[in-house]
């Protein structure tokens, strides 16, 4: 691929490229990419040039763990004391961004497995937003040949839920869209709500797109299971440090024309937090867990993910 | 005003004229306007020609109850035996309208007093779509001198929330638009909750638009009080014999273009159902109640509205 | 009818005739026997023994509410100083039975109408033990022609549950048997618990058949609202001031033969109590009631029912 | 009683004289005290003077709901056309203020029974504070022969429990004094929570010494009842117009020394506000009521108390 | 022991060997006799025979996570390379059931010995079903000298809590039986819940005789820890993969003679499911956890258990 | 540090010494100068006066577990096989009361650093009794330039809030001082609880002083969220094995003069339970993690702390 770093960074920024698992595969590519091109013959200046490229990319969303995660793990021959030439460093890391998209590859079709299990054999799935997680669990228990119908909200600002929507009705699901005010409405119904997760935190709160909380709330009012679908590289280790998660703030022109409305301030905040205690269980390639036990999957991966 | 019975169902059928108040005392108008127009001598014409007035009014939006009070209240002087004559009908029907817009209106004034005493001398509101009642309260509260801001959901599909918006900016009350999903995000800095309703039934339910019962859900979660703005003709005598309210549903492409999506289905309910343990509080022009205390305001207004 | 005083009370307290309204209906008619069949001319002898009967009646069941309502409103001529004569006092004591009786059927019928209103058009109601007003309802929702199904439990020790299947099975009403609890297992997929009432306390508190209060319980954490059926005569003035209801302790040898248990204690409450917050709204002839506005019903009715 | 104006105002500014029900009680005496000091023969000088008096007292508590109700209803002959000479208004005045002092006690006395049956025939109260109509319950149902022991808050800063534990010792019922932050350790063995209350508001929130809530919730976490004791003079009909209960703030001196804290603020609320949702029943002398009735306690008595 | 593989399978078919831990030991014994009777020559062979043998055993109860588990520790040595003649296989296979029987004995005794810990000095404990771990450790307390009572649920449609009423009683442990629907009645009084459990699973939740799901969410309400005694081969590896557990729905005859209810429908599920947040502490033989911790438990016996 | 043994026990048994930190570096210390100061040859001699030095300490305070863990990390020598002789011991055991001393130190500075991150950059705090982890916290944040204003309770009834508050104050901190009961009137406000821990069990309840798990509750009622900080020694590998934490119960006249209040029982526990449900995150010097992963913790550090 011949995708330049700076016309990748400016993708992730502006949105072409989005979703947690996208972007931070976009990001060890660019890497791998940055890698490849290389052409100087001092390994201090290509250090350099990766370190360059981590902090170019890591500035597209400051505040998106996976997309941390993505750059660390690529770039974790950085530390590696016995690469001291050009050569082995730029096979380390292209490997390395291989082995990123692979498993970032092989963890989705996982938990579209681990998650399709979740589904009744016939029932009502709800879901928000358009998290290919949870979509490969709702498509695979499709494929199964459950007997499903979804909710799927359009997830204002952005209506990414019309994306859910579309990808399911082509798929054969048969699927409702909602405004995303009208959840409580039909959760009654809703056997299961399956969502995604931007990040998930030591203590087990899930971060996700904004009304993702409010969902799993209503789930809970209602006691209808809330499966979060997440690979592992969204759990933060830097949570366990005590670190808030930034709930990162878009333009307020996604919401509406600011000019049409003096006076009137206008606040656009992408993600909302879900606490754990309204979150049955999260799938993860390593297995469906309690999100209380999320520091038990961030320990096992703090060697690789810092 | 000489807009014909037929102008004015249609403005409320086509929500040109919207909000249970409105709607409401424009029924009270038009059955004036129709008593008046009335050119024959039989009073059982005049009576035929008011009921089938009724008829068109009510099938307008079945669902409305504040609607159904209103026509059944200027009515009230065809169940009148000694009214015997086209004048004396003509008369009777013509005070009842005006006296029901009066009180409409009065109501609306005396929430407006009441509600605002419940917003804090410096504190921040959260209020949904657009209730001429709420925003009463909260008006009369920043008049008051009170140092409010305002948190204003847009309101998917009709976007209501955009004219409480600029109501409020205009007023010079700050206010902060939000896409509904936000809601939770940032109920936790509010102090108070205060929306309208469309109906109120004998056991303590609110008919709200919908979104309601989700800000009121979130809001209880985090113990903010919410505050229902509503005349007493928006409780339902009939819920008392353990009639449900009916969920309007509107055209699917005031929330998508379902041309656009093909095979998906597109719902769109125009209310939802609070339960009454979310309501701190109902605030009527005869006075601050407990949601569970509607049997008492249906009870005492029975007389009036059947 | 010629069923003499004691051979009611027999039946009553051995539970030959169960059921709040039947054995309030049965002491009504027991007392008007005594009354027709008084041969004497003093009606201070009259009054004596109409006073013995209402002792005798109150002794079977001495927790019951309705038999205490029941007889109170029947011999409610007592305290009225005109009836001097023997005649008199016999034509109102039988005129009062007549009209509690007749009440009685006419509540029943109230009740199963607005109670029916409740149940959707499709969907699934569940109840417990053997509840004539609870039948009444949803046996007029299938008269309606809606789709419902049933679940009833088997309500041990005396499985009146077996009644109430049999019952709507015979009218045609599909109904699932099970054990009592199985309730939590099923709940999530039943749209309305529909159950009778002993008692109601001022206070909005249900005293029921053993087993409501978990119903009920397991309702409210699946968010499915809760209809109590119940006749204004069920409603305790008594509670009012204070007292409890207490709760009646029947025989052990209704649960397990002591004799097979040697060391074992076996305890046997008829009753538990549902606490307000769990009961969506009570049905009483006078309408759909918040169970918080119970002390309304009480004080209405207080003049007839001390 | 020859106490002047001054000094009994001057006692319920200082809590010489403290509790709702004496401080109304106090009222009422100063006010009879005035009318029949006064000397003049305008009728109108009378009235200004009274009116004064009215000023003088409610101003030594503005926020006490009993004091307002206790003077409005002492002084409600000032309404009454008809009073135009200055005997027939000292008659008047003198009568409302006896009736309200003999009601007073007369509501004490059956909150205790009413009360009293509340509490098992063997079991543990937890009460706060010190409430002559809580403790008139307690010790009601000690005298009726039941197995009661009492565990008392401390109740800081004024420590009133202090009191409490001693009435309920010399009067022989075993008490236990806690500190105000050991309710939740020990509220799982009690088997009911007894309070009394300074004010009832129209949504049936109640306002009562600080902690009065902590321990509502605490005892609702528990599902132990909770029954606040209070004469309905305590019921406030301004909330009914939306008129918030100010909480009084007292001096900070009460709670530390603030000369040795320097640079540290001190908070010293005095009540604090118990939502009706941790409230089982309020015990009236006009009955034992859900606390969301308290709208129907309002509109009754407001004839009298405005 | 001389009983055959076919007549072990039938005892755990028909129920006359029940409960988790004592089908998963029968099954140990059966491999191991079916390992002993083998007499042929061929390895190949053998660990055919062995593998039908599985197959036999876990079609008797396919639901049941312990007999999957006995049957898997077991049979491990089919999995090992090494093992490649019949002696050799014998052996291992003989020595891994007695060490299954071994450690599940040990593990009753330690999980005893920790869940008496938590039953205070002098208390009552309420009890579901009959569970062998449970009763260790009530009985456990009991020989520590303990003041303890039990009430003991008669948990239809088995009533196997006749078994455990006079286990107790036998035992010298006061016990009282109650009907099922009873527990609310009851639990109030409650010190502690103590149960068994059939499965485990990875996110926590606890799959154990029909009701106990009703039991913990009573105990839940009225603060009363529920603590569940379970074996560490109780919980499931498969549910760590999504799976969901199967709940076993047995022959409607169990709870009612289907012939005497033409029309009528019986369910008969044996399990339901209680969630992590109704459960206190797990005790298992590696210590008392926090529900939500149960994928620890499954990640580290996964080399044992598959 | 020539403190003597005696003397150190004396000061904690008197509280003195005080905070389970404190106690347990004082402990560490007074075993190392017994260590120091033994004169003898006999290894066994010296091993004898060291297991008394710990029987001596740990009959200070019972039930204080980081006391426990300390006494048990720096005599870890004595199970030493290798340890043969005097001056090898005492420089071992010498060693690692050092280092145990160096660990708590430094885990008060790490859970400062993690602690202080979840504090927001503007907001208020509310903290219970005088915990120097939580105020580690507090301060860091201080430090790093966020505007904070502390809610501080006087925690009665040895007031160790003054120490709190005065700590606060002078350090430049905003801090209001409130009584205990007043915590549920300022919570609303307040955006995130900070409290220690005594101790921390296997199922993630938190042992504090008393009225720890009221302000907990009153938090998540208001959805605030809630840290407890606590050093990885102050979990409890007891309370795995089924271990209940004991309640210390300290002298009545701490909280009144016995001899002043007659026939009145004064309780006076130290400490109460916080459930892990109220508990957002444990902070630890290892990560921040849920309440509910408190076995992981336990589990890692069993090898040292028995």
């Amino acid at each position: 691929m011949d995708m330049t770093l700076e016309e990748t960074a400016d993708d992730i920024r502006s949105m072409r490229v989005r979703g947690a698992a996208k972007i931070s595969r976009a990001a060890a590519q660019a890497i791998r990419d940055v890698a490849m091109a290389f052409k100087g013959n001092s390994v201090e200046d290509m250090r350099n040039i990766l370190r360059e490229a981590a902090v170019t990319l890591l500035g597209t969303r400051p505040s998106a763990v996976s997309l941390r995660n993505g750059v660390n793990y690529t770039l974790a021959p950085l530390h590696d004391a016995d690469t001291n030439d050009v050569e082995s460093l730029r096979k380390k890391v292209s490997e390395k961004a291989d082995e990123f998209i692979a498993r970032s590859h092989e963890a989705l079709k996982l938990i579209g497995e681990y998650g399709s299990r979740r589904i009744p054999q016939k029932g009502i799935v709800m879901t928000h937003c358009n998290s290919q997680a949870a979509l490969s669990a709702i498509l695979k228990a499709h494929d199964d040949g459950k007997d499903i119908r979804v909710y799927a909200t359009e997830s204002r600002p952005w209506k990414q839920g019309h994306i859910t929507a579309r990808a399911l009705a082509e798929a054969g699901v048969p699927v409702t869209l909602i405004v995303d005010s009208a959840i409580r409405h039909f959760i009654d119904t809703v056997d299961i709500v399956i969502v995604g997760a931007d990040t998930v935190t030591s203590s087990g709160t899930v971060i996700n797109k904004i009304g993702t909380s409010v969902m799993a709330l209503c789930a809970k009012e209602s006691r209808v299971p809330v499966i979060v679908c997440a690979e592992t590289y969204k759990f933060s280790p830097r949570s366990a440090r005590g670190e808030m998660v930034e709930i990162e703030e878009r333009d307020p022109a996604e919401v509406a024309d600011p000019g049409a409305f003096p006076g009137v301030t206008i606040a656009n905040p992408v993600f909302d937090v879900t606490p754990p205690e309204y979150i049955t269980a999260i799938v993860t390639e390593k297995g469906l867990i309690s999100p209380y036990a999320a520091f038990e999957i961030i320990k096992e991966f703090e060697g690789e993910f810092k």
